[in-house]
């Protein structure tokens, strides 16, 4: 994923501004592998025998799922870059993944919890260390 | 919308905590609303003659669209309520309606971008209000 | 909502082609109003005591909310129409609004399931009316 | 991300039942890919000199994107797994797939629609590989 955000990314036909390639192709690609990982999370954890001690976890799944998706979109448009709409975005998608990986960690002898918690703490860094690349 | 979204939330069959209903429902309403007028101005920008001066428009619509679905979406949930989730979305949705806003304000002379800031501007207030209800 | 779609579709600055626009206003319209009460409906079944009985329909909401949500986006653009493309996505969402649809009905003892049944019910109609008129 | 749908599948907790489990796994994987691409590529267009001929590009680019987002979350759910919306879905996404990569291939002079060609084709070829394994 993130070479095929790399690759799209070096074919952008104007000027990328400031903005540090690396660091923000890695951030789109997880957060596309994150909004994946959640969403199959969320349906596994519907499968499970105890659903009804994980919905708080499925609630997380989708939200987290939603805001990744909204976030790896918007990273992947540079036209009329706007850094107000980027920080709170990325702020956003930091807090819904550190939310879901908190909930999923609390689930780690599920594998696809620990899979999960896994993908958002991985996405979680990557919207932290894009942040701060922002200045 | 609104209509639709209230008769929902009154069908939630759990506490919704001390969350201001009426400000709830009118913030999901406006985030779909918003989100669908975003997509279409985004596509009535495409079809103008001078196109070449709306692009940075057309990206503030995507996003705006993106990010009022996610928050329409986080917000229609009300399970395992997460407070620091909930805030930070609302954060990033008025951030890119207050941007989508702006930009649709500077082209009012097309009805579609008359018709877009307000919607806009209706959903950064929604968000803003639920945001101060939230204390 | 049918109000919001048909006033922007008023404002698009090109030609509409042939197509019905009351049947698309309203087709567009409740797609977005199906996906929020689709969203809110799974979240709905997962504060309910046996959750463990509605995981299917969970499902069935997540997957309609997903397709309503781009099939209300497609419909919402007109520059360069395909009409295969548009055929091929509404039938997907007539597809997933009978599914849900038929789902909800199943639990029409609780009324966020009784509510959104009827939305999908609508949602599959207008999907159906708007492709029957495209001919 | 081919991988990471590997992984996740790998930790569904039921039965997947009959379904092509690489198929499956490359499906999913294709349509984020293309998702990213495609919104990647609609903005690439908007930053481009002759954004005016390039319109129907952007569109195309758009509904892919909301059509492969909305088929590979459908596809990375396995609980209470319907066949028709499943088909129904992928057929939509091979349509939207198709005219798309058509629209790109048009413009292979410009490395994004390149890219995104390539990605439309691989995602349509995998969403019918897995129509046919369905059966």
């Amino acid at each position: 994923m993130t070479m095929i955000a790399s690759e799209m990314l070096e074919t952008y036909p104007a000027d990328l501004g400031g903005i540090d390639r690396e660091k923000l192709a890695a951030c789109i690609g997880e957060c596309f592998a994150c909004a994946q990982a959640c969403t199959a999370c969320a349906d596994a954890c519907l499968s499970e025998s105890d659903v009804g001690a994980l919905v708080k976890c499925v609630r997380s799944n989708l939200d987290c799922a939603d805001v990744c998706a909204a976030t790896g979109r918007v990273l992947s448009r540079h036209t009329g870059y706007d850094a107000n709409v980027t920080r709170a975005v990325l702020e956003a998608c930091a807090a819904a993944c550190k939310a879901c990986g908190d909930m999923c960690a609390e689930h780690e002898h599920m594998a696809h919890c620990r899979h999960c918690a896994d993908k958002c703490r991985a996405c979680e860094r990557a919207c932290r260390d894009l942040l701060a690349s922002l200045g």
